[in-house]
C-alpha cells in the first residue's frame, strides 16, 4: 500500500489565527502527525510558513481544508515522500 | 493528544532581568522543560534573544505571562513543534 | 545479480498530475520502493523535479513509462547506483 | 528544581593569569563541571575568551566571583541552558 | 595481501550507453561491488561522469577494460583506497 | 580532582626535528596521550605548528619544556579544557 | 609504547607509476595499513597527492623509501597523530 510518511508545504497564511493554533490543527487531523512550523517571512498582511509534516500515513487532502478553513492557502507542495510498504 | 513539543521564541528583553533569571524563570513553568537562551544582540536598552523551549508538553501561554511580567515581550513565534500523540 | 538500488532523476512535468499523485503512481511500481521527490523550479507550464528512489532492487524501465503516461519527461539520470549482490 | 546545565561566558582576561589556570579555577567551583576554554583574540593587555561550561547543575555565582577574583570580568552571558528536573 | 576497496573514476563516455547500463557492465565485474555513479557535465557528444566504486577486492583493470568496450575512457583515477588486510 | 584531558597549542618550531620525532617526544611525556599534530604553515626558517593533545591527565608544564627543548616554542595556548573530576 | 597512528603527506610524483600500483607499494609495507592517496593536482610532468595512510603502527620511514624508488619525493608531512599507548 502506498503511503505519504513525509511532505513540505509551502503556505501563506493571514496573521490570525496564530502559528501555534494553525500547527495545532493540522495535527488534529491524525493520529501520530509531527508538524513542524517554520515562519519564513512576516508581511503587513501576512505570513508566509514553512510546513513539514512527518507522519506513518499522511492526510493531505485533510490537511489542506484544514489549512483552507482556517484562512490559509498552499502556495506549493515542494517535497513529498512516499514508500509503498507492504508491512500491514 | 495534541501536545506543543518545541518552540522557538524570539523575545525582546530589558537589560534587566538576566538572562539566567530570565531563563530560569521560563523553566519553572514545568517539569520536564529544556531552555536554551541564546542573546542574538545587544542594544543600548534591550537584548533580542532566541529562546528554544523543548518539553513533553510546553504551557506556552503560561510562558508568555511570565516572559511578559518579567518586562520581555514576545516579539514573534519562530518555530513550533506539535505532535498528535495518543500514547497516553 | 546485478540490482539498481538508488536513483536520481531529473525530470519535467505539466502542473498536472500534482506532486503527490506523481510520486504515488511511481512508487506503485514495486514494493519497498521509498519515493522522495523535490520541486526544483515552477515555470508557467512545468515543473521541474530532482525524484530520487531507492528501493531494493528498483524497475526503471517501468518508472519511465509511468512517467511518459502521465506526460512528463525524464530529462537526465543524474546518479545511478548498482550493486551486485549474491546474497539471494 | 531548576538547574543551570550550560553556560557560554564572553570573558576579558588580563595575560596573568593563563589560560589553563584561569580554566582550572572555575572548574575547582563544583564536582563534575566541563570547563572548555578557547582564546577568541589576544589583545596588548588583554585576552578575550569564550568560556563554555557544562556539568550537572553549574555555580555561576560561584563562578563569576572566581573570575573578578583573577582580574577577568564576564563582559556577557551569551548562552545558557536550564533545565527543569524532578528526578532527583 | 593487498586489496584494493575503493575507487574514484573520472570517466568520459558517449552519450550511449546510457548511464545505467554503463554502472550495470561496471558492477558485474565482481560481486560485491557497489558502483554509484554521477552525471557531472552534458556536452553535445560527450558525458562527464564521477563513478566511485567500492568493495572488498575491486578489479581495476578488468573494469578499466569494460569502461574501454562501451566506448568510454577514463581520464583519471582521482582517488583509491587499498588495504593490507591479512584476514583471509 | 581537576585534570587537564584537552589542549590546542600554537607552536613554532625550526625545521629540525621534523613533525614526527616533535609528536613523538610530546607524546613520551605521559601514556595515554594523543596526539595530532597539523603542520599549519612553513617559513623558510620555521614551522607554524596546530597541536592538539587529549589524554586523561595531560602534563602541560613538562609537555612546554620537552617543547623548549627541542627548540620550538608555545606562542600560545589556543583552547583548553579541564575536568573535575571525583571519580577516582 | 609510542606508536605512530596516522599521518599525512604531501607527495609529488612522476606519471608513472600510476596511482594505484603506488598505494599499493606503500600499503605493502605493513599488514593493517589502509592507504586513501587523492590527486590533488595533474602537470605535464608530475601529480600532486595527499595521501593519508592510517594503521596501529606506520613504518615511515619504510614507506618514505618506498616513495623515493618509485621516484617520488615527500614534499612534506601535512599531519601526524602518535599515541602513548601501553595496552600491549
Amino acid at each position: 500500500m502506498i503511503k505519504l510518511t513525509g511532505v513540505v508545504l509551502d503556505v501563506l497564511k493571514p496573521h490570525q489565527p496564530g502559528a501555534l493554533e494553525f500547527a495545532n490543527s493540522i495535527a488534529q487531523c491524525r493520529e501520530g502527525l509531527v508538524v513542524n512550523l517554520v515562519v519564513v517571512e512576516m508581511d503587513e498582511k501576512t505570513h508566509s510558513l514553512s510546513i513539514e509534516i512527518t507522519g506513518p500515513d499522511i492526510p493531505l487532502d485533510n490537511i489542506e481544508s484544514v489549512i483552507n478553513d482556517m484562512g490559509g492557502s498552499v502556495h506549493s507542495l515542494d517535497e513529498v515522500q512516499v514508500v509503498n510498504d507492504n508491512s500491514d
